[in-house]
């Protein structure tokens, strides 16, 4: 108890923000006019802040927490990632921050907010910003490795944003998860139930659920290189997204207890995962008819996960609070996988000119790979995303059970009243 | 009773969710760079999903319907109406799919949003999709015999979106209308009222009503041919809606049954009707203060239906629920009606290079109609619209009362129990 | 009595909509294809209908009025001040009006919302729109005087608009004040509490505060000259809001009646004072580092100002309902003292071709002031603007206190009650 509820707590942050100041003085500069017309930037930001922080009000008493702990994190880690980001393509020692370095800071922030909504309700805003910091700083190492190193392809993210974002949660939450012990019999007495919606917090959540699924084109399609490319990856996220969508209102229905009614929390997250799932794929030419057979596949996935696999996962001490391994996690690994497969299949008579846009390390010019060795390091990037992830995810979270991080007792769990103000 | 609450019944649509995907790998290519750069894309999309759905959220007991309904309906719709629409513009059996088809599939889609705003409450899940596909694929014939048979400009999309919506959805929901008989004693037993708003679902709908006002000088704009004509149509479409919306303040307090108190449903659907006036001419040369003149009309038109037209045709057995004819019926065919006064107003002085991008009939090297002939023609297609959709609706709305489709009895209308897990 | 809860009471504002017609037709012409390319639009839009309506929406039982009347006021206002400000650059009478004029009448009416802010909840309709059009007229003639008189730099408007509205606001709000009297002994009994939140208006209030801070760096940047000014405001603008939010959160713990909880008020407004703050130095050289160190100044400064400055101001007989003191007076102070700095720091070798897009006086083949004599005029104007603003909202205030606009009892205040059909 000697930590809590004082009023210094947070100071730490305001250090550590003053400590970013100074880091930005130091080392960055104004890009001048590059890049100052990268597409996606606004729907991306709107993702971040409204779909990710709206998302995740569903549950009826952590809606405060839900969108402060969002800006909080993300305000915190967009400053941040520009840094680690920026740290591997620094030239003299100077940072050239344009609108695409924002963008890109917006996505890595993604990978923070995934992680968050496995823990939600279950960390406290301390372990969180703790997390956040830490996961930024791994992220970006695995980032780094993934896309500059092994030259993957990853246009959207699915793989070293959707999948890595997923798996250190994951990882965090298991360490985090309660420990029952004799000597706190306290834990044991059953609270109000507060792990669940209210039908005002389903409503909110559908404002979160329903701008991500209308920006993701943006999103997935912001960082390609040519028009043609962009605009296929805007047409598959599209179609993916569609496809995925339908197939989660019949599969909801068709896995529910109660005479076939639909789920909202089906609704909220299947539906997007068809984003995720055609993230890594959605600059190749998988076909129009491709993208709606990746989203049905995506559909099938989540809605399964969440009836299936998720209560089981919590059976064995790995909570989900939203679901991220059936919104991200999978659907991230099954894009990745599909990169596998697109990436054998990549001929210069198909792509013609977006080839090397698409696969880099496919230039003649550069590495020269063909693509049965593309399609290798896809599936070596996308393993070594998942254990780093999980690994990172696990340490992270026994270093953050510190008392001085304030680890939430089971009757403080999925509650505003510890940290706000309540009218 | 037989077919009914069984987990199987939305597998027809994942079967038809199926074949659209093997008609898209048949049929449909990517367009490469062409139309990548349409514009109003992504503003529609939030209209579509943001607008239509949470504009929808205002009865007290039907927000999750409103709001999945909607996403589940448009999601199903966008795919099939992008190949019904592109099936008349094929070359060699080949459709391809470009940003500027995604954004006429978003159009298309709100002729089923409105519709479903017509007898919202009122018809089953399974009945809202089966008019769905019906509906996009009489609809696309309709815009086919206006827009290249008759050549009818209508840029916003006020006669064949919009007024077609609505009248397919009167109709539809004339031929759905509950039918007392004296061996169902049960259906005139009096229930809760779920036929009206909360206080906080009259806040939530504003968010959709909102958005639909933000972007659509978006959606009157996208598919227009020149900067001047494009930048006409924002401006027209901005005036037309500021104009209305201080209008139907006014009169909604003018017609006020309680010592001049607003209407909250008046604010929700009358400050929009001034977009939907203004659809078809927004590219014309109307002037600015024309343009303000189209939206007071409009406000006033949509107020004074709400008063006094929607219980008269309630009484009628047309029940209307978001009143689709005061927002999107009548305020089209006063588009429609001045569509035929400008164009038989327009000169080739007035309009410049413009002349043919808004009326490509009167091209002197295609057609070359005069400007009396091109407003007959106008007339034509508004007339031909109406009777279309009415007819096309009322038939629908026939073949939907197969019992397989569930049709609600009168207790189970207005309420999310029916489809719904609840918190 | 006399005047009030008549259905006819809004239609003086009818016949000012009239009006507003009649001068369109006379005075405005379409711009052709004149700057239809203006950056921001979109985004300002969805600031000043949604933005500022949601935030507005905290009260408990408020939320009708302030969607209702943020929408009515704006609306109006639009049209009101795309007018006023064109007065001063009329050619031949005419006034060519671009979507360019569009941007500009939606940020001047960002002032009335301001204003709007400071008396939510104690002044009626009428009032409102009273002071709304007074204010406007007084608000263009102080931008012609700033901007184009003595040529002051303010992309972001944090001075003619942001503290221009906020001090006309608490003038208004000095001025509109209940004087308690002997003779009035009912307006002394305590009523229900209305002047708060409610959990769920203050989620739906998080919608407008986040939707204005995602789009703020669209609202800063939408008047640059350059494609390097603007990526530059930009991202000046994006790391001051992320340092704001930063530092209000650690701040709202630090002063914290209540073992450091987070207070609702300042998340949802500090936030946003970072934005304030850069804005109108947001195209100026001012480092990324500096944009950092002006959102931790201006997060403190907005923290400080709600906990221990604005229960003074209520004390001294101005009240100020949402603290618009606190997100746009002293910001916008702070913002017009840092432009008087970064004025006197400018040099042509740090901005290149921009120096005179960004300080317009300084050119050398116009007034070719030095960079001291800038930064002279810069606080010259922000003076002007505080003593016109204060000045003219006291005296708009006093006569908006006339009985025919009917002020509010105290029993009425913060009460939909008095102005909506409620269910």
């Amino acid at each position: 108890m000697v930590y809590k509820f004082t009023n210094t707590k947070y100071i730490p942050l305001l250090v550590f923000q003053l400590i970013l100041m100074v880091l930005y003085f130091i080392f960055v500069r104004y890009g001048g006019d590059k890049h100052y017309d990268v597409r996606g930037f606004e729907g991306t930001h709107v993702m971040i802040f409204i779909g990710f922080g709206f998302l995740m009000t569903f549950l009826k008493k952590y809606c405060y927490s839900a969108l402060g702990f969002n800006w909080f994190l993300a305000a915190l880690v967009i400053q941040w990632a520009l840094l680690c980001q920026s740290f591997y393509h620094m030239t003299d020692n100077v940072i050239y921050i344009t609108k695409q370095s924002l963008l890109e800071a917006d996505i890595m922030s993604a990978t923070v907010l995934i992680t968050f909504g496995a823990v939600l309700g279950l960390a406290s805003g301390l372990q969180l910003l703790f997390i956040a910091i830490i996961e930024v700083a791994v992220a970006c190492l695995n980032f780094w490795l993934v896309a500059d190193i092994f030259k993957v392809a990853d246009v959207g993210g699915s793989i070293a944003i959707h999948a890595f974002g997923a798996y250190f949660g994951l990882g965090a939450s298991w360490a985090l998860r309660s420990r029952k012990t004799k000597s706190d019999p306290a834990t044991t007495t059953p609270t109000v139930d507060l792990g669940g919606p209210s039908y005002n917090s389903d409503v909110t959540a559908m404002i979160g659920s329903i701008f991500l699924w209308i920006y993701w084109p943006s999103f997935n399609s912001g960082l390609t290189n040519s028009n043609s490319e962009y605009q296929r990856a805007v047409i598959n996220t599209y179609l993916s997204l569609a496809a995925a969508t339908v197939t989660t209102f019949v599969m909801s229905s068709v896995v529910s207890k109660h005479h076939g009614k639909l789920d909202m929390v089906h609704v909220q997250n299947s539906t997007l995962a068809g984003g995720v799932a055609v993230g890594s794929v959605c600059n190749m030419h998988i076909g129009a008819g491709g993208a709606i057979a990746v989203g049905i596949g995506a559909g099938l996935l989540s809605v399964l996960g969440y009836r299936y696999l998720t209560p089981l996962l919590t059976k064995l001490n790995v909570p989900d609070t939203c679901g991220v391994n059936n919104l991200h996690g999978m659907p991230g690994i099954y894009s990745g996988l599909l990169t596998v497969l697109f990436a054998a299949l990549a001929t210069k008579e198909e792509y013609g000119t977006d080839l090397f846009g698409v696969f880099s390390a496919m230039d003649d010019k550069g590495l020269g790979r063909t693509a049965a060795n593309q399609a290798l390091y896809q599936f070596f990037g996308l393993l070594v995303t998942i254990v780093i992830s999980t690994v990172g995810g696990i340490i992270t979270g026994l270093l953050a059970r510190a008392p001085v991080l304030e680890p939430l007792k089971d009757h403080e769990k999925y509650d505003d009243e510890i940290n706000w103000e309540l009218p």
